[in-house]
């Protein structure tokens, strides 16, 4: 067998011990330097990015295996983790794509119905985790780069890994309209501003400043702190905190804020 | 091999042509006589109902497995059907019990190993489905009993499928704080006592009658008619319809009710 790949080799020693036909995906998204952005990770032997995944294996919980993924990309545990979608679509992976994508990771022509298991259908359960960004530590090798992209401006991925992210920004929005967002992306402290990108990033729309000001204020959500936060040349900006027990409830009890 | 039953015999010839390791269930509400209800099955050999569900064959979408699960079950196909969840507990099905199902189906002791397909582990994606209950044709046959059962009374069912139930709810709740229902569940004209009765069981608490009068018309989206419902002996109830228009643009932009 032709495979001099450590990454192909794992796959199919292990291969028996997962779950046939199913993988996760996972949508983490940050927010750093006023944008919106997920992680994505590329085998160096392959050409297009994609969303950190795997498979599960036969003992495990789908959660944990989700869990798992995540720390091996982002050495953090503690995260919002949430399940939300199976992703069923016949022709949603394709069999010339994961072919080439095993050629490229050392398999010969010749070898690939000894990857049968890896060239099946594969359904795939969606994750969606929200991380403070400055946490995070990218978890780069020889063999994966792994790297945060902005929201608004992404490389064309693997499979329909696209769709997964506009699916998870869809279900996130959809919650919106009664649960609050912010607390898992932000900092301690924060500016109204990054608030407000948070929001306009996931509804797609650019929202009035001081109509958001005032309504995100209104829920008492959000206290202005005692300090400011100056750039060189800038204005400078208040600070603000989330109140953790407000916050709490309001993801608990539902709030309307548009 | 012992197998008489046409069940067991089909589930084997067509093991190959599904998808390994995975089912769906549906959890499928109707709402008669003044009960929101679930619809069971029972395979006339076993002791435990369960929800309908099914397999995914490879060449299908896991959407339209549901469908096809619905169809089969209720006669309806044009229905609301919404996946929420895969359920990937390691242990929410057991072999005991798998194995104890497939005996009463007509496999001997020594013939298990041949259903090892149906013995692994199944992860199962739950599908919520609201249906007009005098529109279902329950399709019971001499192998498979279907019933209606309602929520506040159900009996202990087959693996996992209470839990499924429950989350079913709880995921239906979570969006009765910005979006209505109900719509798919009365017929044209129904009375505000059975629309209340359906939140006020999904929500699993009492509400108070004039307060969810005042709230539900102040939407505009239910609308009194010029009739009346009256049983013998009984006061005479206003009739209301849904404005139909109204309704969709709450599904599409949220309502707060509660």
């Amino acid at each position: 067998m032709a495979v001099y790949n450590s990454n192909a080799n794992n796959l199919l020693s292990s291969a028996e011990s997962f779950c046939p036909g199913i993988s996760l995906d996972c949508v983490i998204l940050g927010f750093h330097d006023g944008n919106l952005k997920v992680l994505l990770n590329k085998y160096a032997c392959y050409t297009k990015w994609m969303l950190p995944g795997g498979f599960i294996y036969k003992d495990e919980h789908v959660d944990d295996a989700a869990v798992r993924t995540l720390v091996s990309r982002t050495g953090l545990s503690d995260v919002y983790l949430r399940q939300f979608y199976l992703f069923g679509d016949v022709s949603r992976t394709s069999i010339e794509e994961n072919e080439d994508m095993l050629i490229r990771q050392g398999f010969g022509k010749e070898d690939l119905t000894v990857s049968n298991w890896f060239l099946q259908r594969f359904l795939s359960v969606g994750y969606y985790a929200f991380v403070e960004y400055a946490k995070v530590k990218v978890q780069s090798s020889i063999e994966e780069d792994i790297a945060w992209f902005d929201l608004d401006n992404l490389p064309q991925l693997y499979a329909d890994h696209n769709h997964i992210i506009s699916k998870a920004l869809s279900t996130i929005r959809s919650r919106l309209s009664s649960l609050p967002i912010g607390y898992e992306l932000l900092p301690e402290k924060f500016t109204l501003t990054e608030l407000r990108i948070i929001y306009e990033t996931i509804m797609g729309s650019k929202l009035d400043r001081r109509n958001f000001q005032r309504k995100i204020l209104s829920t008492g959500m959000v206290v202005k702190l005692d300090e400011v936060y100056k750039k060189w040349g800038q204005k400078s900006s208040a600070l603000y905190s989330f109140d953790k027990v407000k916050y709490q409830d309001a993801l608990k009890n539902g709030i309307p804020i548009f």
